[in-house]
C-alpha cells in the first residue's frame, strides 16, 4: 500500500512528523507537503505563479516541500511526483482542531479533499490544542484507525475529518465517535495597526465561539474526551433549501 | 438598504465595476475588495500576517483595497469598515463560472460565504467565460434578481451561487434556473521548468472536464443559456455516509 503524506504547518512541523512514525509500518510512505506554515489556506490552489519544489529531509524522512498549498501539494502529489496513485492520503496532524465552521476554512482538510476529488480515501487528522501538544496518547488511536481504514476503505465521495482531543494519558481517551460537523466558528477582531509610513494595516485575531450542541456534534465529543470522525462531502447543494427558492419566483420578467 | 459588494479579481477588474453600475441604485453601495487578483484563493484566511488597506478611486466608486483574499475583506468590512452591517453582499461579478467542484476553490462563492456565517444574505455572480466577456446581456437580469432578493430575503445559511452564460444578446437568455452543484472539474497538468540556479518548479494549468449531466445541474444549465442559480450550504457532513462509516467499526481495540 502507498500512503501520502500531507498538511499544513509546513514539512518541518512536528505534527507531520509524529503521522510519519505512526504509520511508517502500514505502506510505503511518501510525503510532498508546504515548505512553510499554510494555516487556514483552505483550498486555495496556486494558479497564477509558478511552484518551487525542494527535495528535504527532516532528519526522519525524505519528501518534497512544495512553495505552494496542501491542495497543491497533493495535485503535484499526483500528477508528477509519484509514479501511481496513493491507496490513501493522510493530512496532519494539525495543531488546533477543524471542527464547525473551521473545516471550511482549514488547509488540512483541503489536502485531503483531494484525494477524495481523485477518487482515493482521505484522511485529515487534527489535536485540539494550539500549544503544548500531547501527540503521544492519540497515536496508537492513529495507528489502528488508519489499519482499519486501509482494511475495510471509505465510501466513495467521503472524507475523514478526525479530530483529537489533547490529553496527557491515553487512558483518558474514551473511544472513536462518528460525529457531525457543528456550528463552532471563530468571531474575529481586527488589531488596527498603524505602519511607519502612516498608512493603516490590521491584524486578525479572534476568539472561538463555543456553543451547547448535541452529544454527536464534533466539538461536544472531543470535550468529552473522544477522537471526532466526521464524514465529510463536497456537494454543497443545499438541497433543503431547491423548493424554497423555486417559491421565491425568482424568473426575469422585463421591467 | 446598505448592499456591500466584494470579488475576487481584484477592486480594479471590470467585473466589480459593472456589478456597481447595476446594483446602485439599489441601496447605499460599499465596496471592500482585494488589491488584486485572488482567484481560486477558496476560504482562505490571512491570520499571520498583516493585512494593509488603501482607500482607492476607481474612477467609477471610491472604495476600500485590502491586501487579504475575499473572506478577509468581508470579515474586515463588517467589523471594522461598515458603521453597521450591510443588509446583502454580493460578490463578483467573477470571470469564468463557478459550477461544479470549481465552488470549492472560488474566491467568489468564499467572499459570499463570510456573509451567510454571519445571517447576512450573500449572492456570488459569476460570468461563464475567461475572454471576451460580454457583461451588458446579463446586467438587466441581475438587477432584476437583486431587486427580488432583497424584497423577499433568502433562507438562513443559504448563498446563492449565480453563474451566466456569455452570450450576445439579452434575448439568448431563457430564464433564471434553479440548479444543483454538478460535477464537472478541472484536470490539472503540471508543466515543469527549471530556474536560472538549474532548480525545478512547476506551473499548474489544466483543462475543464465536462460531464453529460441533467437539466437541473448547473453546468447543463448555462450551456443551454438559462443563468444557472444554486442554492449553496456549508454544512459539510456527509449525513447519507455517517452509517456506513459506524458499519466499519471504527472502535479502538487495543492491539
Amino acid at each position: 500500500m502507498n500512503i501520502l503524506l500531507v498538511n499544513d504547518d509546513g514539512i518541518f512541523a512536528p505534527g507531520i512528523q509524529k503521522l510519519y512514525e505512526t504509520v511508517k509500518d502500514l505502506g510505503n510512505i511518501t510525503v510532498v507537503a508546504p515548505d512553510g506554515e499554510r494555516s487556514a489556506i483552505s483550498h486555495a490552489l496556486t494558479l497564477d505563479k509558478p511552484m518551487p519544489v525542494r527535495e528535504v529531509d527532516t532528519g526522519l524522512f525524505k519528501g518534497t516541500a512544495v512553495m505552494g498549498t496542501p491542495a497543491d501539494c497533493v495535485k503535484l502529489a499526483l500528477q508528477e511526483i509519484m509514479p501511481s496513485p496513493p491507496d490513501l492520503v493522510l493530512s496532519g496532524i494539525n495543531l488546533g482542531c477543524n471542527t464547525g465552521l473551521n473545516v471550511i476554512y482549514s488547509g488540512t482538510v483541503g489536502g485531503a479533499a483531494e484525494a477524495v476529488f481523485n477518487g482515493i480515501p482521505g484522511v485529515a487528522l487534527s489535536l485540539a490544542t494550539y500549544k503544548d501538544p500531547n501527540w503521544d496518547p492519540v497515536l496508537p488511536f492513529i495507528h489502528d484507525l488508519i489499519d482499519k481504514i486501509m482494511k475495510k476503505g471509505l465510501p466513495k465521495g467521503v472524507l475523514l475529518n478526525v479530530n483529537m482531543p489533547n490529553v496527557e494519558n491515553e487512558n483518558e481517551i474514551k473511544d472513536i465517535m462518528v460525529t457531525e460537523q457543528g456550528m463552532a466558528h471563530w468571531k474575529e477582531k481586527f488589531d488596527k495597526r498603524i505602519d511607519p509610513k502612516s498608512r493603516t494595516y490590521y491584524w486578525m485575531t479572534g476568539k472561538k465561539v463555543e456553543m451547547e450542541e448535541a452529544e454527536t456534534i464534533d466539538d461536544t465529543a472531543i470535550k468529552k474526551n473522544y477522537i471526532s470522525v466526521t464524514p465529510v462531502h463536497f456537494d454543497l447543494t443545499a438541497y433543503h433549501a431547491i423548493d424554497k427558492i423555486k417559491e421565491l419566483g425568482l424568473e426575469y420578467h422585463k421591467e
